[in-house]
């Protein structure tokens, strides 16, 4: 339904693979100290600071599987298709540096198309500071696929692993949770209805928030520097890609601790709680299985709570607890519910 | 005509991405030095050599544009799709040391197809010592696509760009051209003849070489360190994906010089002589357009030439001239005919 249908239409055999990249990427500066060689070569080149380790990931997001481009701008898309990377990034505690992107398209996507890709992506990289050092654009048979790598160094100190959890750490989450899924079911709703009446204008405005969390989610940047300047060191860290749950659970198995997640804990936008209540949705629900937030859910030490206490980017949900217990919510009504992984998962036919 | 249509069938989903993953790496050790951290966080996590450059560059095979399962065995497409990215990291003058691995798959695709893919991977992250550190398995809506991402390391002084060579340099290149191209054509008109008659025996001895250098490539991972051995650092290397002259091209133009090719050094392997001879192709033409070869081409210094003369593995094919003179073959005949980029595009139609 946001598709423009009038746009120009050049064909990108026109330019061929060496001329779209050119011409993608002419605007592309390297701002980052590290970036030694960037696209042009037969790879990028990287320099490494002093006592700082590397963190690379890699992220593949296929049409049909991972979008929709009948409700996602090919912009948005570009924008999210970084996010995504950097969000994995901030999971180490490490600072975002370069990417490489790979973009496959079959020939529907006119060079005008991919310059709205591209410009999304741009966008991006300019606002979380990374400079794009390498790009390869290739045909695909059918649809469109992208795929990012990212770079980042940290202290070699401050790597944070998903292990590190001990017994009796607290649990902290960033921002709040559930809205990008939210933002998902709205835009679905509104397809259906586009689909069955063309005419109707899709009203979004009560949703603002969570749409914008589902087309133009943002990664958690700040929380690696702010943690610094907190001078806390997470024992173990992950982003929220999957949902709360399936990202505790995967703390509790690779650390080897248990988990208590308080329900009445969990962060959720006033948005969020009118929408469950529209759709006839639980918000818990929502919050442990929605996915798509690219918060950063970490585990710190008992004595580190005064040094984040009233920050408001982080939020204590509950706390770390013997192996042997396993991983329970605890909800209002003080019940211990075991917590199963629900999160999205490409592979799994449900 | 290759495939195997009695293999057994575990469909994917019964795993999941993340059992799938686990299945898939669960014999991958890590051997670098250098690798800290590998599969199994939101990223992996590599330290630097002191005084080293990190090379990063990341390719994408996409079914039916890069590759046609009717005659690649799925075994053969992971180990090649190691290779090309190897081989541009070893273009960089670098060791490479690690990658990683992200698979997008339709669900006609079972798990033991997945494993032939990932054992053609580890096959060759062995063989080459560089290690498996990310890995990401999605679904595509139709076919397989694969994207890597290659790491390596090199003494920052040694890194090795398209964009140094100078006037009067000599052209060197590695190994023997055009096999690959030619490998090829042997094996679509086999799937022509069995598309026929599928009872038909394909007699693929005469052309061994031809058809493994097609399916079964190398990179050239022995070239950075003869090179440092030779005491001989290149003033300029690309790898040859693309063909001859449209390397030779990106190298001119990078490094603003003219070349002279001397069609008569031109590598040719007797193989690729007889089967021109029979497919009644050129050569030289085949050698200049083919692509795929994988081997190295660089520039090296005059004075250097004593240190590689007489080594089998570095051939002397012409040399570097003056920007405005252009880049020439001069035949065997002593015409001099302009070059022009006729390599394999993905994007431009032919």
């Amino acid at each position: 339904m946001f598709e423009d249908k009038e746009q120009a239409r050049t064909p990108v055999s026109e330019l061929g693979e060496f001329g779209l990249i050119a011409h993608l990427t002419k605007g592309f500066q390297l701002k980052q100290p590290t970036s030694v060689k960037g696209i042009g070569d037969d790879a990028a080149v990287i320099s490494s600071e002093e006592n700082k380790q590397l963190v690379l990931t890699s992220d593949m997001l296929v049409e049909g599987v991972h979008f929709d481009l009948g409700y996602m701008p090919l912009k948005h898309l570009g924008y999210k298709s970084v996010i995504v990377n950097l969000s994995d990034v901030y999971a180490m505690n490490a600072e975002a540096t370069q990417i490489i992107v790979s973009i496959a398209l079959s020939n529907r996507f006119p060079v005008e198309a991919v310059e709205e890709l591209y410009s999304g992506i741009a966008t991006a990289a300019k606002l979380y500071g990374v400079d794009v050092v390498g790009g390869d654009t290739t045909s695909s048979t059918s649809g469109l696929i992208i795929s990012i790598s990212a770079v980042g160094q940290v202290e070699s100190e401050r790597v944070t692993y998903r292990s590190g959890a001990g017994e009796n750490d607290l649990l902290v989450v960033t921002g709040d949770l559930g809205a990008a899924y939210l933002g998902l079911q709205v835009l679905e709703r509104e397809k259906k209805v586009f689909e069955v009446n063309p005419n109707a204008q899709p009203d979004l405005e009560p949703y603002t928030y969570l749409v914008e969390r589902q087309l133009k989610p943002e990664a958690r940047k700040d929380i690696p520097s702010l943690l610094a300047e907190l001078e806390v060191l997470p024992t173990a860290m992950i982003d929220i890609s999957d949902g709360l749950s399936s990202e505790i659970l995967h703390l509790c198995k690779e650390s080897g601790v248990g988990c208590n997640l308080y329900e009445e804990k969990i962060p959720l936008d006033p948005q969020v709680i009118q929408t469950c209540e529209e759709f006839q949705l639980d918000s818990t629900t929502i919050a442990l299985s929605g996915g798509e937030d690219y918060e950063l859910l970490m585990t710190i030490r008992q004595e580190d709570f005064p040094k984040i206490k009233g920050n408001p980017n982080l939020t204590v949900i509950g706390h770390m607890t013997s192996p042997g217990d396993g991983a329970h919510l605890i909800s209002r009504a003080e019940e211990k519910i075991p917590l199963i992984a629900r999160g999205w998962n490409a592979l799994k036919e449900e």
